[in-house]
């Protein structure tokens, strides 16, 4: 991969530029996700493939491609170049007229989207993509409910957020939108006392079949579910139970919503994380990998019957940047990039030779790791107090003081990690190198030592 | 307005790049509030300043600004370079770090929001921002349920367009996410049998106390309303209507969202519209003419007291392109290009002395038309079978083979418009120039004779 070998620092902001960038955040920037006046933000001066530096100068290792979304690192320059043409040549256009990029990317995509997933619908984001999709489906089956997994996220609007199963939907969640949630198959905290992989998804379509009953099928518009769910802990679905999911929609007329938005464009070794289970759902949607966030995009791969549904009828949704060019070009770039440069296959080579091996040693290694599990570039390491108890080293829903110790431990060897709850994940971009993501595992293990020494 | 000098036509699509762009499209994108099967979009080879090319090269002066988006017009030579710098630098960084672009939109916003409305929560576009707008007000006050106007757009996703006032929230409203709506001030189809402005804002008024005293004070988070509504007419708020809506708000601890997607950043002759009326609100949304729409961008200024409520306890919401660097460099150079040629006083002026008397005149010739208003650059013609009756020339939610035909008449002449029901609003960019304007609104007065035949 040599678009991320590290080549040295990229032009970066200066001290004096930091310093005022930090003063005005800390006045103006009202931040995501966050109690404002708790934060102190690091300033990012700069970033070339899988590294970023900070506002003193200090170099990082980035396993976590921001919110998982730098598929193809930072500043890859064939993405860049295609944003510098586009921008010279058309910033913006409405939607109602046919743009080039738009056409090029929709095409890029529906070529790689699994079966007959060829009409693209583009949004903003992650969000946005799921709240159309959960739309579409309303209107195709006419029912309202939608059932959606715990342990799952779906974005952040209204809809969107009432669909997540993790905490982030609590204080946003009045009962109102039309959401039921269901148990996944999660075998490390199993809530069907299973004891193997197989059992766990036999037994979670059981109760998915049973709650649908009690819901009564023909209120339930769609099932949407993350094809390998992300922040919520990259628990891989066990043997069958895609499969089984698609079989109980198509049997009881649901629409099957897959949400890519994290597990597309390459982060599990494939185009998709569908395919590792041979399943097609009706919808699919995607955001994050598809630009590697360069610009922003989202967006619904629509199946022919539901898009037939909306032939001669108006689909009542829409949005003033839906299929951006400057947003797409950065798509078809992208695209053509991971594909001219193997990304998909080397994410895929990566999971199976360097991460998962190393993972593996670790779960063996540190009494602190309950589980270590994924695939491609998309991984999660489950820290416990105790192995036979499984107590996380952070409650649900929250952190504590030990697993922020492991993360500024992390940061102050030089390596950003993402971290949910009591989880560590490990989620460089598709291309980094081999000799990078060694680099970063080695600083994994030292940050283990000090967690087994926490529990131990 | 140099910029907007017509200097012959930018790089341009081949015919058969257009070609083939149509053929993809129709194959393989799904357009925003449209029946698939029966779009023939036009294919847009083109854009410079306040003119577009089709895919045949024919030129059209844009007198919708797109989405009424394109403030600055197509193609700011500033804005593209900005876009081109910055993807140099940085294109992409995770909400929770410190970005100069970022710190410097937020600074830029800030400076021009009214009030102390200085914390700035970014988003993708103004469905969003309107979304997370609620979401604070809720988390505000502890109270569910928003009230809005009929006749009004807040957006595409689940919630904003329950929020939204006109025909689009129908297909998608199942009565459940908690908004009630209001009759707004509009004296031409008024709802309180009013013959003055002042009586029709005094009335409305009284109808909103009213409502909220039904409704019961302390179950109404906030109330949200374009400050100058835009797709839905253009109609001002009558005098000391917003002032009366401010004062409601304040009585009852109810959150004043101001919603200026669409008539923010110097549409209306002001930076934003509520300075018309000396009334600050406790929240405005904003999008489109934040960077024109050259990357996607919305968000949400916050007074102080809103923002010290997530000052220690956690906001619960949030996107991954929050602050999107790209956007932020595309915002900064909008805002500084806006002031550094006077956009916004251009737009005041082109107001008061092109547009708002060219469409008095019209208004007194055309037996078509039933009333013309509008400020800045932002302005309705309404279209009517019988200046007596007001019946409009396409019914309400719906379109008319007489306005079809009408709008096909503005584009052979090479005029885009904008349009909406018995509506053709003139919204060029803020930087058109004198000429291009009074060359449009020619283009306008030959296609109302064509509707007084069609009436007369």
């Amino acid at each position: 991969m040599t678009s991320t070998i590290d080549g040295g620092a990229p032009p970066l902001l200066d001290s004096e530029g930091a310093r005022r960038a930090y003063e005005l955040d800390r006045k103006h920037v009202f931040h995501s996700w966050s109690a404002q006046d708790l934060l102190d933000p690091m300033v990012i001066a700069g970033a070339q493939g899988s590294y970023v530096w900070d506002g003193e100068g200090n170099k990082y290792l980035d396993f976590s491609s921001q919110l998982v979304n730098t598929n193809i690192g930072h500043q890859h320059p064939a993405v860049v170049a295609a944003i510098t043409e586009q921008a010279a040549k058309l910033c913006t256009i409405a939607p109602s007229y046919v743009n080039d990029a738009r056409s090029e990317a929709a095409r890029l995509i529906a070529e790689r989207t699994p079966g007959e997933l060829n009409r693209i619908f583009f949004t903003n984001g992650g969000a946005d993509a799921n709240e159309h999709a959960v739309r579409m489906a309303r209107l195709h089956t006419g029912r309202q409910k939608v059932l959606s997994a715990y342990r799952s996220y779906h974005g952040g609007t209204q809809l969107a957020v009432n669909l997540t199963g993790d905490p982030r939907r609590w204080a946003n969640d009045t009962a109102s939108t039309g959401t039921v949630h269901f148990f996944p198959p999660y075998l490390y905290r199993t809530a069907f006392h299973s004891t193997t992989q197989e059992e766990e998804s036999q037994r979670a379509l059981e109760h998915l079949e049973q709650l649908i009953a009690y819901e009564g099928p023909a209120t339930i518009a769609a099932i949407i579910l993350e094809s390998i769910p992300g922040t919520a802990g990259i628990y891989l679905p066990p043997p069958g139970y895609l499969e089984g999911v698609r079989e109980l929609c198509t049997r009881f007329g649901i629409v099957m919503i897959a949400d890519e938005v994290m597990s597309g464009f390459g982060r599990t070794g494939k185009w998709f994380a569908v395919e590792h289970f041979n399943v097609v759902p009706d919808l699919l949607t995607f955001a994050k990998g598809v630009n590697s966030g360069y610009v922003p995009m989202g967006g619904v791969a629509i199946s022919p019957e539901i898009a037939a549904t909306f032939g001669t009828r108006v689909y009542p949704g829409g949005l003033t940047y839906s299929g951006h060019p400057l947003a797409a070009a950065a798509a078809v770039a992208t695209i053509n990039a991971m594909d001219r440069e193997g990304m998909v296959e080397h994410a895929a080579e990566l999971g199976r030779s360097v991460i998962g091996p190393a993972l593996a040693g670790f779960a063996q290694r540190h009494v602190s790791v309950g589980e270590a599990r994924g695939t491609g570039v998309f991984w999660a390491i489950e820290l416990v107090r105790d192995r036979e108890t499984r107590e996380p080293l952070a409650p649900y829903g929250s952190s504590s003081g030990e697993m922020n110790q492991l993360l500024a431990a992390c940061k102050s060897r030089g390596l950003l990690p993402f971290a949910n709850f009591n989880r560590i994940h490990v989620v460089p971009p598709c291309n980094i190198g081999t000799a990078d993501t060694e680099a970063g595992l080695a600083i994994l293990d030292e940050v283990l030592d000090i967690a087994d020494g926490m529990v131990g």
